[in-house]
């Protein structure tokens, strides 16, 4: 049984060209003109791209006794809607001393209900022999090579400085790569509660209790440890121009960093949360919440000029009801909003519909530099021969309002309510199933699989080989004196 | 007629894996694994890469009645000595008023020679209708899409800032990108006097006359022209920090700007000028002069960030006899360097030997960034099926001393003489042509043939986009009061 | 007959501390507790600083055959309202061939009338051997040490890089310093053109013609000119980032460059010029145009960086009569605004006001700062025995709203109508006569005299140590080859 | 008893003028022409200047159950010696849990010896109840209100972010300033381990340990902890570009931020740690550690464009048999150096004579900055009537070559040594003693007095100002739903 795309234009991260592709089980196999297939799918007018893939989700997250609402099942559904072939989700051990192979048991548990496919990122919760020692186990049987540090949620899932330290050395190490939820917790929580105790106790209160400086100095101080460690960096939802700034500062200087701009951020801002309505606002919660527009700027101009690299949405979809946990104290607003189904159509409607981006670049950072980072590369994030069939045919002439009405995602909102995008998926295959066919769901609960990774990319060893060649060497000295003691 | 190109591992600026290439003629026509073919090339334990493509040369250049001393001939059998597949040349009209066609007929009968594949970029050295009409031609029919212009060398070369602006703008309706030489001729022209009237007459003089800020100001400039003009910028030898800095602020403005570092001024340094053998210094003499080590800094971070683009030669030959016609009088030295045969041993060796680069980082500096920039991608630097068999064959494993006495450039010295590199071509492949045979040269005098070249490469689509959705607009009034005059 | 300030506080840039002034004749000759004087000036909760001097007036400008509204009578009259008792005006030659000492001549013929005291900047306009002369006898004998350079208004006042680095040299030599207008004449004449044919006829095309970006990139030049000539250098009206950036980049090399903002560039913004009524628009035309709110919080965060230096007025006012010749072409509407009455009270409502600024900070950026650059401290900006007693007595208390209706200015609008400020003169003092008697004018047209500066101020001898420190020094070489030609 | 100076050019921050300082008793009683007293020193030929004021000493700290050398006593004989008549040390708790007034007892044990006057800042070691409230005793009775924090020295000094905001409130509420100890503690700990076990153990280990980026990483994070609390920060021993860039942008942002340089780290680079002489580099051990050439012209060019305000010393003098308690083990070497007696001659030396630095900015970065931002000014840092007489009269004929043999300082080497220096007191007046009389030491031990001074200095107030204005205010809603939980 095979599939054939006609008359298409390939988009690349590398080219675009005119070509049909092949597509035979879960693979493609063949690329190239006047190709036929058993089924063919119409790409006249259309784009075909690397379905898109989304390094930061958090489905089923435990969150007060409840969960985030996506699921497997309806995140991933809402991702394939919107062209999005692949997650990365966050395997969150208990910062009381839970293993992360215990972790992982959990989340495996939770992911096989997922319509694409999916990968993990071990967080490091806290520290000690067992962690250090299951990092390896994590890198090389379970193939996760990414390691999430929180410098804020004190109390919670944050990591002190010298933990920090000790971990991207084992990542190091291990050929991995450590990345950060940059906010200063310390920061954040006592700022918290001299807000709440002025009476700043509404939505808008998160915002205050977490300014652009503090993402910034954690960024700049996550950044320095990662480079002292020698290891690459890979920043989560930087959102504001004091951490694109220290972002951009560290590439100039050598150093092996790069930043993750969400779709959020880059097209929302502060004024939702002065809106007079409670639960707009605070469905808008999250961390590091919206900035001005002078930081959209910032992020977009850091896309183009290649100082950031992916847009991510951190997918973390709450209802107006758990919303509601937080009135009275915004501390208790879950953190937390979706994005999946929305990323590629808002991203390519203010992105490419404005000349900020090119096709190319638009299919670079929503899936092909992410693919490499991770190291899954040409297995995801490419139209190649022997790809995995992850693709997105995207009909640039599409157009509609977002509206949670229509939506996949099981919450009863959407922060995007009311845009209008254009540029929508005509299919969206994942490994060769067709999930969206022209504006109809056919979903494939269960059918998604996680997606090993190898550790040492071309990074990691390029890194290696420079701080091996600078490293500090003793000066030989004869005559030593006594000591003085 | 195939060859095949076997056991090797192919590197291009998206991925490296193992597999043979194939060629048929002149192109490759299949990559997989165990492929064979007429000629077998073993590549067992080297990287099969695309051939280099040095952006920026000068080969017979006129010069005071003669010529630079590498020619098509020995310039591209140089290049392709050291792993480089294709040269852009600079045609150049002369500033009293010569046509631009006429310009690209002397260039077309020196051309004739070439070894390997090759285009012009077309400079623009004086101003007036003939000139903004045969811009079209050019473009147009005969494949030229870039268009220098000279910021220095004043009363020869040298364009003034309104001539620039509307050359730009021409460029730009085009479809185009406009190239230049950025330093401040004015100050240039005017220092070089004064250092000589102060008895500042040896090679140190030039590289006294023409600091980095003359260079950082100028590129400064011309990013604004070209920022008001709504073209693509692409700023030819960046050779320090403060032209770097402009480029990247530029960028991070959202502005489209590349800039070229020159192998010379990675690795050499302003030491050079100081020499106490006047032959040693005039041969470095070359615009802009080599700079200290914190400018390589900065241009090897910019490459590795992306900031920088493309790497360079700049590749103009004078033979001591010629550089000596500036005896007492720095302004007479010829200047250029040589470097084509160089270029890709120094980089690998400085870049990719140390850790600073990875060699999917490599090919992109050194040929694929610049072939999508230049709109010849893939034909050119690509190893792709349907690609110009334009192969490299790298050996890591290969060593030597650089040195004059063997090397293919016309003239009788080099300016890397000493330097040891490790990592040389073991082939290199031009249209199929297997041109250097383990060492042995396998020259094709003639073979060459001209690229021609689209406009309208995706970064100008997406700057025009730009540009349109931004441009000023009227603001509608009534009641406009009388004019007072 | 001696005059006493009783029971203010005194400020200067340097300290606060309340004491009395006792003035006698024109000076002040006592400062201390209890003083007493045949007059008495109560400032009780008062402030007495020096009093303020604007560096950037055109009073009585000749402008197509009619001349600037506000003379050196009412300009002046205007300042002592406002608490300024000094002003510096550029002495304009006709770039036809005037000479500078004719030029000079006719500012003088002007400048009689003037209430307070003045001095003037001279304005390189053309270049020849009789301006390099003259400019000796400017320094000299009439003690103007400050040379203005226009980059902007191509084919009137504009000068050439060359022409600018000849005279920057010149200026080196004299020891003084030299300014700049800072704007891409060739970019801005080009535009405006573009944009009167693209139907952007009104007010609003001038601020289209003249982007920040042209004046960043003019201040670089200047700055890059400056240092490469060893001169200090003032750039006037620095209304942006762009151009504050470049200055504060320049100051970090080491370079000596002082920035002079706009009271209207820090409190007005460029939406002004979408205003729907063409008068209101057109009225706030003036070079550099306002910019956004971005750009006013550079300017404020330089003056409290010490990263800018001055506030100033660039007072050049045009009746709406005279601003309406340019009804259907903005390029004829004159550019200039009104702001001498107001400077004082706008930058402290809106700088010492909110915190910005000290009180400090208020006088060292509004008197002490400019007087020690134009090297006429403590003879001006200085409250100290032995100073002119130009002496503002400033009131913290006292409130406003800025009204044309009831300013001293010439012309019939205020740009900074509706403005509501606190704090204002309670008196004020031109060499001891109370011009400002607690809201009365008492005139003394007529009595304002020229201040001769001397050359050679302390800046300008550190610069011309490390210019000659680190000047370009030969190579000594021996067996230099013959010539090769 | 008068004292008069005769025939010298005064010099402050603000002004050089030629007049005589009458001095009676302790105080400056009249400045001008002509003056006579009962004592004439001959300034002919001299720079009359306010007396040096080190603001950062260690004088008979404790240590490893041992002392740093110089006491009170021979570290302000130094001080006299070399220009300085002013030092603050820092008085510190243990951080077992000393009380703030316990700890200022201890300090008032050993200052009693002083030669000239000084004050404390204290330190902030650990934090709790008493700590908090002990904190306004210290500001309100004892006159010291500059709290100093250690980001460093983990297991002992080193304070954590959430202690570190938390004091730093308390000193925006007392209108105090924050100072701090800028490097990363967790980092420094743990990478001198690794470099112990790496056989790193000779004095070059400590650079090693303390890497620029370390420096910045903590001065970027104290900087966004002190804009969070609103308390102006003042950032002892800066020594490098990355802490520098930190504190320059905080300052283009608007913060309120002070660097302090080291005459060391403008004169010296880390070249001496890896001389074979182990004494000679352990005797350099300090924190930060010495940096190279491009971190000196840094701090240089800071000094120059004000944004680094004030070069002091850390002087904290181990003898060479106290160093060699780190032979074999660079953390166990007392980390110190002397300089008290060297830091005006050497920064005379190297910025003004270079051209560096302007004879009124020497006198500001030495003395009167500092002052002001005690607020102690004018009490010290001046030449004005009613000031302290601590003067300085330096001859800037006067050279000599520094060296250990001859210096005042208990030590047995000295950093400098070998070093010429041009400039050097004549004279050196402490409240009108003169203790240095043209090269002989008239020293008065016990003479010293504690300077108290007060809270909320003008930067104080208008930074409060400025957090008030533009703190967060809560949203007015109506309609806020019942919460969810």
């Amino acid at each position: 049984m095979s599939t054939v795309i006609k008359n298409g234009t390939i988009v690349t991260a590398d080219l675009s060209w005119k070509a049909d592709v092949l597509i035979e089980g879960e693979k493609i196999v063949e690329i190239g003109d006047n190709l036929s297939g058993d089924e063919e799918l119409d790409a006249t007018g259309c784009y075909v791209m690397p379905g898109g893939i989304d390094p930061h989700t958090h489905l089923e997250m435990p969150f007060m006794g409840t969960y985030s609402s996506d699921d497997f099942e309806s995140g991933t559904r809402a991702a394939l809607a919107g062209g999005t072939t692949m997650v990365v989700d966050f395997a969150l051990p208990s910062p009381d001393g839970q293993g992360l192979l215990d972790a992982l048991q959990m989340w495996d548990n939770k992911s096989g209900k997922a319509h694409c496919d999916f990968s993990y990122h071990m967080a490091i919760t806290w520290w000690g022999e067992q962690v250090f020692n299951e990092m390896k186990t994590v890198v090389e049987d379970r193939g996760i090579t990414t390691f999430k540090h929180f410098m804020a949620y004190k109390g919670a899932l944050m990591v002190q400085d010298d933990e920090m330290y000790a971990s991207f050395q084992r990542v190091a190490e291990l050929g991995g790569i450590a990345l950060v939820h940059a906010e200063n917790g310390d920061v954040v929580a006592d700022l918290s509660q001299r807000l709440l105790a002025e009476g700043n106790t509404g939505p808008e209160g998160h915002a205050y209790s977490r300014p652009t400086q503090v993402e910034g100095e954690a960024t700049n101080r996550a950044i320095m440890i990662a480079d002292m460690a020698g290891v690459p960096l890979y920043v989560v939802h930087t959102s504001c121009e004091e951490s694109h700034e220290a972002i951009r500062r560290a590439r100039q200087q050598g150093k092996r960093v790069w930043g993750e701009p969400l779709i959020q951020h880059l097209t929302l801002d502060e004024s939702e949360y002065f809106n007079k309505d409670w639960d707009h606002a605070a469905r808008r919660v999250m961390s590091p919440p919206f900035r001005n527009k002078q930081h959209q700027d910032s992020l977009w101009n850091g896309l183009q000029a290649g100082s950031l690299s992916v847009v991510a949405t951190d997918h973390c979809a709450f209802t107006t009801e758990q919303k509601r946990y937080g009135v009275g104290d915004f501390t208790k607003i879950p953190n937390g909003t979706g994005g999946l189904e929305d990323r590629l159509p808002m991203l390519w409607t203010y992105g490419v519909g404005t000349g900020r981006l090119t096709p190319e670049e638009f299919v670079a950072v929503t899936s092909t530099n992410i693919a490499k980072i991770l190291n899954c590369y040409p297995k995801k994030g490419a139209i190649r021969v022997g790809s995995d069939a992850d693709i997105l045919v995207w009909d640039p002439a599409k157009e509609k309002t977002i509206t949670a009405a229509k939506q996949e995602s099981a919450i009863d909102y959407n922060v995007f309510e009311g845009k209008h995008v254009k540029g929508l998926p005509r299919f969206t295959l994942t490994r060769g199933h067709v999930a969206v066919y022209d504006g109809e769901m056919r979903g494939a609960e269960g059918r998604g699989k996680f997606v090993k990774r190898e550790a040492n990319n071309p990074t990691n060893k390029a890194l290696s080989t420079w701080k091996e060649l600078t490293a500090p060497r003793p000066v030989q000295r004869s005559g030593i004196p006594a000591s003085g003691v």
